[in-house]
């Protein structure tokens, strides 16, 4: 039996099983979620020992496990390490969500008309992350894996990976490995495929702005003194200026921008604009004056508030001047940016903008560094090679606007090279209520993975 | 029996009384607590009974009912209508309460050596509503009664009175009277009393901005679209100019500010900035350029974020750029500027700050006008020197930055004005955490409002 006989013949145990997966709230930021997230920890643990993987092991951490598998054939032979995590962001708000965030459920879109999986991590990142242990199924059971293959798949990507970092170090030699293959990203359109080349880092903060000890009257003292919504609001508004252009001192001196043929074809790469409003129902574009969609969300930094709250937020009405203001700030990272610089620089200027008649503390949360993957490689040449055969055209390299900060660490701490090969859809919604991942590409995925194993093993003994 | 000996030898029952009041969580703007907020108005009914008022009744609204009693002992003396309400906000935030809300407590702090009680309501305006019960209760009592009482106690004063309005139409002849009483606002300091004279109009809107049907992964959309966050900070930030000036578009134009004359005394008036900023633990008093904390908080109208919210705001981090921002601001208004018209002028201001990437909802919450207090009248002569006997001290006519929005209606649809006797302190905490009302004042109050009735009784037969 060829392996993709295999996969045609086992697809509705497939998705079943991916079901299953969908349906264990494995919430990582939330402690409620613990035992939700070690029950999805072990249940990616069995699949392995399903899929016919030697080794199948379970590390705890001071947080969530880390699921780590190896199957090795020849150590003469290449080894694929896949990286993926089992948890997922948080569903809420739960009101937007048109079905059960954990009860996966198949509804054709415009976009899918095949049909697309709801569910909060469909696609970001179990239905990619699956996909792989059910191609390397395939190739064991139909004994056509042509190289070795580690997995390492964490539980707590959503919330910075803290654990993994000293877990790489720690595990350095039995994570040898000649490429890490990642599926958490997207290709461009079903029918335009690529691969991802560049990936943002992240810079994550939790300011508050506080201007006294307990909440005043609007009516007492509105006008005579501070009021740490509006202070906020306005240090917020600061943070950028009339461009867009993000306006930390020293916060663009470590990036370079790609070269002027990397920009052209970053600018000529397919791009719908309506499509890409359509899918989160934007009204518009908006960004940095003199430059297109695909460089803002790619190769230029971004500054967002990603949460806001304070004062009176209930039903009705409450004339209160609030003494505290929150915000949750995040920024993404280009180039040689470094996250934990960053957050310095940004703390300062934070607080530099503040009147005196109010206190800022800023916490940093968690960060991680951009990374770019070379194209000049084996590596990337089977990849792209596989993608080509599978979906029909060669795969566009794109700068992907996401962050997955351990990638960067994968390359500084194992000195592996990453190859992102995702299969979803920027409009699947991840972080999203109604967050998706379309059926077609759940098997496409599974259908391509086999390709770049047997691709990259002839490559490399070439 | 004197009316101050009677007063005297019920002291203790009195503040029993008020702590009965207190234990009612009548918060008018929770449909959650309808039954308590009907309740409470069954007990002040009660109370005027038991006070000797000839007629208690409650009239039901569409919203919470109205307390009506009256006590007339001669159609030919004067009346005074008293004008109060038994409502109270919110307790939220609940952790920040030493002592629970509705389980008052008497303890003494630096202002109230003598002990404050302390429970939502206290001040606003349970303890100062009831103050007039017992003194009525005081006069009837010993038969010291000079001329007629009529009491208007509502319970949506907290939520804009919208059922006062209809009310006061419609039983315009019922209530007429030659002055409206009313505690609901403070004195400068214990040793400095004084008598409001200006009251500021409110004009409350909820704002909401969109840019989105659904939220996004800030990594695949940050830098290339709009953030509903971001950019109603920046809306805000723009509603003052950099001397903190509103820069609503004709905002100011009917604002007619005070005589240089009255200016100078607002000025002059005691003022203690230390103790100022020690009542909520403020950091500094900030405001506009070139005017004194009294003139801000009195005769300048204010414009203010009383509540913020969007995004992620829970434990953790979540990278998302939402799809909708909200706020609630509310506007103090002086002078002749009217709610109504500033409601629209904030609209249309607002709505102009907003890229074309969103769009932006603006719905008025509630509003009321401002109100100035003639002070050469007979009943402000009265009011003045009953405060003098019992005081010791002249009070000081101030202008108060608060909004009893009914005040101006009582103006314009009943021709009768209203004498702001309070006796709470701004510092109190009226609409936060820890409200109380002193021990000392509560009594105070009680005491000194018969001298009132008499005084007035006098100078109008005079």
């Amino acid at each position: 039996m060829t392996t993709q006989a295999y996969i045609a013949a086992n697809k509705d145990r497939y998705l079943e099983e991916l079901f299953a997966l969908l349906r264990i709230p494995s919430v990582s930021t939330a402690t409620e979620h613990n035992k939700d997230t070690h029950r999805c920890a072990v249940l990616v643990q069995e699949h392995l020992v399903r899929a016919g993987v030697s080794k199948a092991e379970l590390y705890p951490t001071e947080g969530h496990p880390i699921v780590y598998g190896e199957h090795i054939i020849d150590p003469d032979l290449p080894t694929i390490l896949v990286y993926g995590h089992y948890d997922v962001q948080p569903a809420a708000p739960l009101d937007e969500w048109n079905s059960e965030p954990f009860e996966p459920e198949i509804r054709k879109t415009a976009i899918h008309p095949e049909g697309a999986i709801f569910a909060r991590g469909a696609t970001d990142d179990k239905g990619q992350m699956f996909l792989h242990v059910k191609a390397v199924e395939a190739m064991i059971q139909t004994n056509t894996l042509p190289c070795n293959v580690k997995f390492m798949i964490e539980g707590e990507e959503e919330v910075g990976s803290p654990n993994l970092y000293p877990f790489i170090q720690k595990y350095k030699e039995m994570l040898a490995a000649d490429v890490i293959l990642v599926s958490d990203n997207s290709i461009l359109a079903n029918d335009v495929p690529s691969i991802s080349v560049g990936l943002r880092g992240l810079s994550y903060l939790d300011v508050k702005v506080i201007s006294a000890r307990q909440d005043m009257h609007s009516g007492t003292y509105g006008a005579g003194v501070a009021n740490p919504i509006n202070t906020l609001c306005e240090m917020i508004a600061k943070l950028k200026d009339e461009n867009k252009r993000i306006t930390i001192p020293g916060f663009y001196d470590d990036v370079v921008f790609p070269s002027d043929e990397v920009r052209d074809m970053i600018r000529n790469a397919p791009f719908d604009k309506q499509k890409v409003m359509d899918g989160p129902g934007l009204f518009g574009l908006e960004g940095e004056t003199g430059y297109h969609f695909y460089e803002r969300t790619g190769i230029l930094p971004s500054c967002d508030c990603n949460g806001i709250w304070g004062g009176y937020t209930e039903e009705g009405s409450k004339t209160v001047i609030p003494a505290v203001a929150n915000a949750k700030i995040s920024m993404r990272l280009v180039s040689n940016q470094n996250h934990e610089k960053v957050a310095v620089m940004f703390a300062d200027y934070f607080k530099s903008l503040a009147p005196d008649t109010v206190k800022v503390e800023v916490h940093p949360h968690h960060g991680g560094n951009p990374y770019v993957t070379p194209t000049e490689t084996v590596e990337y040449q089977a990849a792209s090679a596989a993608m080509a055969e599978s979906f029909g055209k060669v795969p566009v390299p794109m700068y992907s606007g996401g962050s997955i900060p351990i990638i960067a660490a994968f390359k500084e701490v194992l000195g592996i090279e990453t190859i992102l090969m995702g299969f979803g859809l920027d409009s699947d919604g991840l972080h999203s209520p109604n967050e998706h991942f379309g059926v077609w590409n759940f098997y496409k995925g599974i259908e391509t993975v086999p390709g770049f194993y047997k691709k990259y093993a002839e490559m490399k003994s070439a």
